[in-house]
């Protein structure tokens, strides 16, 4: 590990910077580093060029034909060997949490796939911890060796009256944030229908966002394009990343939103509306390349960012263009444009040499002027924060679970009911709200055929509280359960189960080590993620995170789980924003209307 | 004239007029404005659609296909009848003094022709007043029924050593404007010498704008594209308007400024440059339509930003993407993309009605919210300032001056000599350095031929000092003088003229008026214009000081004058940032090489 290795928090600024950038660009100074023999890409022009590039103080002093005036005895030489200079590739939306692993291991991750700058909204931390938890995520992405910037999460409650947080963000917490310095912005506000009914927290939060000059995330996870859609735009979101057709990224981009478009873990969202460039002919300035959510194992095996613009490229985007999409535009977005982005002069130097443009081999990467990774390794520390106490234990259940607190009840003399069911939708967010007739044994409903039980434990307060309902499309068989303190937004636990004394079995094992995921099947244990940081992220090196995660899907696969992420899909049915049909610490939600609903329709 | 136009100063923020905008477009409230039977052009996509524009409080409150459910019992329709619905205008760098015309006639000049946001740079009352002449113009800007913006001034003086200024800029003057409403940005960074060679004074302006998050605007007026350009560039200078040529424009964009191509009175380099779009094939985001300087003719007669655009599209660029150039490429630029320059929600409401998207009749102007112009009237008003007399007595020479003031003094026993002379290029700001050989008479040199004699009387100080050189390219002939007190950057008083006596009563006549252009031959004042504000602008109606100006154009061709715009190119000859040869009041200097120069080379 190089000892050296530049952070947000000690790069000095272009300003700062400048006196030694214009001596080198200009022949008085040498330069740190030189990169030449490479073809370098220029995402401002869309030109390829054999160019050349010095830098010095992590910034691009010189970017042009010949660096040879700022070669010293002492600068490093990188020879490119006739390979593409492309610059380091940015994720325009995604959450840390969702790679079940802390802000250092997360790039720990994601820098050999050439990751050199994200911007991650730490809204689950957030939902558990507040605003203190929020600040330690700022804290920690501060002393990597890559640029993390944090979004202030906007909406914990996301759905206020539909569930009940660990802790609330208000406005004044907002306001606060946009002060620290690795704050770039509002987190996604989800809360789509408080906007379009002007509600004044949530305008408060954008406004305050607003003021400070930064960029207010959007989140509109609604088919409706009419008046509701109208009134988002117009209560200021800058960009939403919630399409998922081409004509939804059509119409935020016509609104003067920017377009992200998700490749995660379980999001396919590129290829339905990238069509929208490719196609129509859109200008593509206004897309943007994001991931959202990818779990560990993703990110450790496929990659991040890479994947990401592989598949644009696949799906037919001009690979320039689709490379434009996660550096320039993510970073125009942002405020940034000057800051990173690019391979120009002054610019944050983030750098990946790679030898195709399509097929994207990550063989070096460089941030802020240091080589971080090398043909896929990393060779540079991701220093920890000391994490406190307040954020490792936070599983509070109030008591241990037996079966009976898994159980439905049925209306009294009911032999068989019509109840209400969540359909998981392979590799989609949204859920159907499906109904299924159900069979009543002893009082209480029973799952049967593809439906089985889910409950909502809470976990914040220890109040006991265990909410009941249905769910269907895993495709379990035998008597299972599956535990997760992962259970977007409000992160509760979410238990999922053929079998009410696996459920107990499943929750009580979360409380005992502090939150993470377990699988059960037959009476024991069969996976387990611990994820000891706030029940949301495992402080371990983000190898052993994906295989235990890697063993998770199997034993769920092994249950007889047929959906290609089925993990992704268990942690987002408590996800209250999302339609159509999800569970809280309150009831069953019917998020189109967004009110509370009963489980049972008819007996 | 309607009394309730909006002002950058009186217009509710995007968070501040959310609330309503949000209700309008949720068909909760009722628009000011609806505009309707339109074919609505989207920059953001490059479309145009049969789209409706719902508008309240300045701002557009939806954007879409159909705003029936704005439109209450108060709300205003305006049928725009087929006819194209585009963005206001932007002029992304201008001097308002070009137009001899205080901020106020100068909107009131320019909104007709469809400009409703202006950055401008009032780098020339910042030479004669200082900071208190730019707060001046920044607060009269304020109060104006369109956006004008103002970039604070970088460079008085703009060569140091080389020209004495009535008022210098420091680097505090700068960091205190970037905390003023109006401001924008740094205006132009002429020093291009100084920022090459890291000249502490310059990146001290330039790090308080960026630290503000603000733009820095460049000026790099040399051919040399090598590492005195590449230091330039690293210096942080976001953009630059000088570029004469398509190497120019693609060295820029390549370097990551924007490219600011110009149409002004007299300059013509966006026929030379936009090829990098229109035959290169460059991404067209980073090329933006300015005019940089324009007469008070131009614009009354010729238009403004309609002209540039007309001839962007008449040089072959697409008309939508040439409209990006003027409208949201300019606002990303200076960080107000989500502020104006599109129509889409939250943003400015400005929109011109036309009824081709080439030829480009500017029909209606709509400015905040409001009809300011119709037809090519202006039809609201444009507030003066209380202009206080420090700004209106700018003129002391010290003494009132003779022809023997204007002699240039042989060397001893010489009877001709070879002297440097500023060649004049019609069309173009660079001046040529030339030699000619002159007669010696009674000990003096006379000019002859194309030559004629040009004198800088200082007038900041009273001083009496008046520096004599020679002038070549006018073509006057007979007895002339011609003086101004628009005299690039100083703004001194520049006399050019054939004959000493006929000098001495041009400087004499502009001391008596308080300032302006004037023009004698054969010993009668033929044309003036006086500009009473800081011996720069005047406070008359834009089409009384065009018609003074079009007065004073046809005098010179009276005297034999050949330029295309002589008034122009007479009142940049003191322009000591632009090469090659120029005058100051501390003498003849060498732009080439930044350094005063002897007028006579040799006996």
């Amino acid at each position: 590990m190089t000892p050296f290795a530049m952070t947000p928090q000690t790069l000095p600024s272009w300003p700062d910077a400048a006196p030694t950038l214009i001596a080198i660009a200009a022949g008085r100074a040498p330069a740190d580093t030189v990169i030449r023999g490479g073809k370098v890409v220029l995402v401002h022009t869309r030109e390829v060029l054999e160019w050349q590039i010095a830098i010095a103080q992590g910034r691009f002093a010189y970017v042009g034909p010949d660096a040879g005036h700022c070669i010293g005895p002492d600068t490093e030489i990188i020879e490119a060997e006739g390979r593409y200079v492309i610059p380091g590739l940015c994720d325009a939306h995604m959450h840390v949490e969702s790679g079940m692993l802390i802000p250092a291991e997360f790039c720990a991750a994601v820098i050999p796939h050439g990751t050199t700058a994200m911007f991650t909204d730490p809204h689950e931390i957030a939902n558990v911890l507040g605003l203190p938890g929020v600040r330690l995520m700022h804290d920690e992405a501060r002393i990597q060796p890559c640029s993390m910037f944090v979004q202030m999460p906007s909406c914990a409650p996301s759905a206020p009256g539909l569930e009940t947080t660990g802790h609330e963000i208000t406005p004044d917490d907002v306001a606060e944030a946009m002060t620290w310095p690795g704050i770039v912005g509002l987190g996604e506000m989800m809360n789509f229908p408080g906007v379009a009914n002007g509600d004044p927290k949530m305008l408060a939060e954008m406004a305050a966002t607003a003021r400070a000059g930064k960029t207010i995330g959007g989140h509109y996870a609604s088919p409706d394009l009419g008046p509701a859609f109208h009134a988002y735009a117009a209560g200021g979101p800058a960009d939403d990343h919630e399409g998922t057709c081409e004509a939804d990224a059509v119409a935020r981009v016509r609104q003067g939103m920017r377009s992200m478009m998700r490749l995660g873990s379980a999001w396919y969202d590129v290829k339905t509306q990238i069509t929208a460039v490719t196609e129509r002919g859109l200008d593509p300035r206004n897309f943007i390349l994001c991931t959202d959510d990818c779990m560990a194992g993703t990110l450790v095996n496929d990659g991040h960012m890479n994947r990401v613009l592989r598949h644009a490229i696949a799906c037919g985007c001009d690979p320039l263009v689709a490379l434009q999409m996660c550096t320039i535009n993510t970073a125009t977005h942002f405020g940034l444009e000057r800051e990173l982005g690019s391979i120009a002069p002054g610019r944050r130097a983030d750098v990946i040499l790679t030898s195709d443009l399509t097929t994207l081999p990550i063989e070096r990467v460089i941030a802020m002027g240091r080589t971080v990774a090398e043909n896929g390794k990393l060779i540079v520390d991701c220093p920890h924060l000391d994490w406190p106490d307040a954020a490792r234990n936070t599983v509070h259940m109030g008591k241990t679970l037996t079966d009976t607190n898994f159980e439905i009840p049925a209306p009294i003399g009911a032999n068989e009911v019509t109840a209400k069911v969540i359909g998981v939708v392979e590799n989609q967010a949204p859920t159907k709200a499906l109904t299924r007739r159900l069979p009543v044994r002893d009082g209480r409903v029973e799952a049967e055929g593809d439906t089985c039980q889910i409950a909502l434990v809470e976990r914040h307060r220890g109040t006991g509280g265990v909410v009941n309902a249905l769910v269907a499309g895993f495709g379990y068989t035998g008597k299972m359960a599956m535990a997760s303190t992962v259970a977007h937004d409000s992160h509760h636990m979410i238990v999922v189960g053929t079998d009410r004394a696996a459920m107990a079995q499943a929750a009580n094992r979360l409380a005992e080590v502090g939150g993470g995921v377990t699988f059960w099947a037959d009476g024991t244990e069969r996976a387990l993620v611990e994820l000891p940081i706030a029940g949301l992220m495992s402080d371990s090196p983000a190898a052993d995170v994906a295989a235990k995660a890697e063993a998770l899907i199997q034993a769920m696969r092994d249950a007889g789980c047929i959906l290609n992420n089925a993990y992704m899909q268990h942690s987002l049915l408590a996800l209250v924003v999302i339609p159509e049909l999800r569970i809280s610490d309150l009831g069953l939600v019917d998020v189109t209307k967004f009110e509370l609903t009963d489980l049972i329709e008819t007996p």
